[in-house]
């Protein structure tokens, strides 16, 4: 049967997750049913990396097989004529046999944003994590610099986390400042469940100068969730790109993201006010 | 009675409006509800800018008079714990009885952002207005400069504004264009109702070549709604700022307004997908 793979974006803050659930509101449910209008019978879709509630996505990667022949405009236009507004096909190909959306990807990416401002922002508060306190860039850097590489994640895994083994490759952490915006970009092979928001989390710890900076890779080491710090916001998370091989038509990113990180993000970072007065 | 100054920040997809309405659901009623359970007191706020629904406020400034003594980081952090999540107070201050959010103002500040992209986008959707088509930005900004100064903006006005005089003076256009992002930044003494949004609206029709540069002109020239083209959409605008006289101790924006317009926005702007194949 031919295969086709999406491009998909979606508004995390209104789905419960990615994973189909008997209620019905998630990002899979939602999406399977548009493409059965078009296909004209039911389809299942695999995708590259399955967000958790509130979570983001600019460019998720989803295959499905269908026994329906439809150019690929069809499964873009005619889908997204089916879909609610937050979320949207913005591509589609057709794609080999051999292609599976996350068993073929090479590595993910994702952007992990944080407002820090003494008050909360109405306008950025579905897109960032918030902390009213500064955060010392610099040690959250040298920090994030320990966990490059490959490593035992087990610290920062959720106690509800299927992968068989907590092992995964961190390629690049990278922290991006600009007024009021601070945002982590993250490229690994893959991620164990809420691993990006629990390393997060412990850089926010180590930002706020609760902890020092080698208090992550004590941490790292541990390969033991209690000893780290609190799951961070979904709202501050977005799946950003899926690379694979390049012989896949599929469009890939991440090695190409190197723009101005603001570029990427649903956030704004006015001039910091003057202080209020007690 | 003491006069308070507080600067708002709210997500106006989430409100009818600034204007006090019987529903209840506007910018307004929701701050005078949570200012009087502080104030002990009911309040009456005047802003700076009456905003429709839809649009947004980064930093809209309100005025209240009250009999309740209370130090400005009660009007921040305790107002704040009575408003939902899409209104937010930034900043208060006490102000002299001179001073007016309205009538003082010198000029207001507003963003209009565009996605220029083929299919919609989740993300951006109540941050922006969407075009589908590619827009001709250097003939945009030929547009815009001819509507600079003091002019009779009929042709931009609402049948329902209210303003006294249609004459109005724009002193900034500018149009910034960075990947799928077009932002319009307009300066001007104050505006009258609709008076931005159809300014934008007219700009797309000349980038779009559906138009010629001078039809602007013609447009301007008519003094006539009618002549004009269709209202934009609310959710592309955003109240950045409002400057005041400076001997008032409210912190003014418009004339710093100098950055990056990508760091005004709740916007993203990733590298174009390829096409699709029809």
């Amino acid at each position: 049967m031919p295969r086709v793979a999406l491009v998909v974006e979606y508004d995390g803050s209104s789905f419960e997750g990615w994973q189909t659930q008997p209620g019905g509101r998630t990002v899979q449910d939602t999406l399977e049913a548009a493409i059965a209008v078009i296909a004209g019978e039911p389809v299942a879709t695999i995708c590259a990396g399955r967000t958790d509630a509130g979570v983001h996505a600019r460019r998720q990667v989803v295959h499905f097989e269908t026994a329906a022949a439809r150019p690929p405009s069809a499964w873009v236009r005619g889908v997204n004529a089916a879909l609610p507004p937050p979320i949207a096909v913005q591509h589609a190909v057709e794609v080999g046999d051999d292609f599976d959306a996350r068993r073929s990807a090479l590595r993910r990416a994702y952007v992990y944003a944080i407002t820090c401002r003494p008050q909360r922002s109405p306008l950025t508060r579905e897109r960032t994590a918030w902390v009213f306190r500064p955060l010392d860039v610099v040690a959250m850097r040298e920090a994030a610099a320990l966990l490059i590489g490959e490593h035992d994640f087990s610290s920062f895994r959720s106690s509800q986390c299927q992968a068989r083994s907590p092992v995964r490759r961190l390629e690049r952490l990278e922290i991006e400042s600009r007024g009021e915006l601070i945002a982590l970009r993250i490229v690994g092979n893959a991620f164990l469940h809420h691993m990006v928001r629990n390393i997060a989390s412990a850089l926010v710890e180590v930002g706020s100068t609760r902890r020092p900076v080698s208090w992550l890779g004590e941490v790292l080491a541990a390969r033991d969730r209690s000893v780290s710090s609190a799951t961070l916001a979904a709202a501050g998370l977005v799946l950003t790109g899926v690379e694979y091989p390049a012989h896949h038509p599929v469009p890939s990113w991440p090695a190409q993201d190197t723009g101005p990180i603001a570029e990427w993000l649903g956030v704004q970072m006015p001039a910091a006010l003057p202080p209020v007065a007690e």
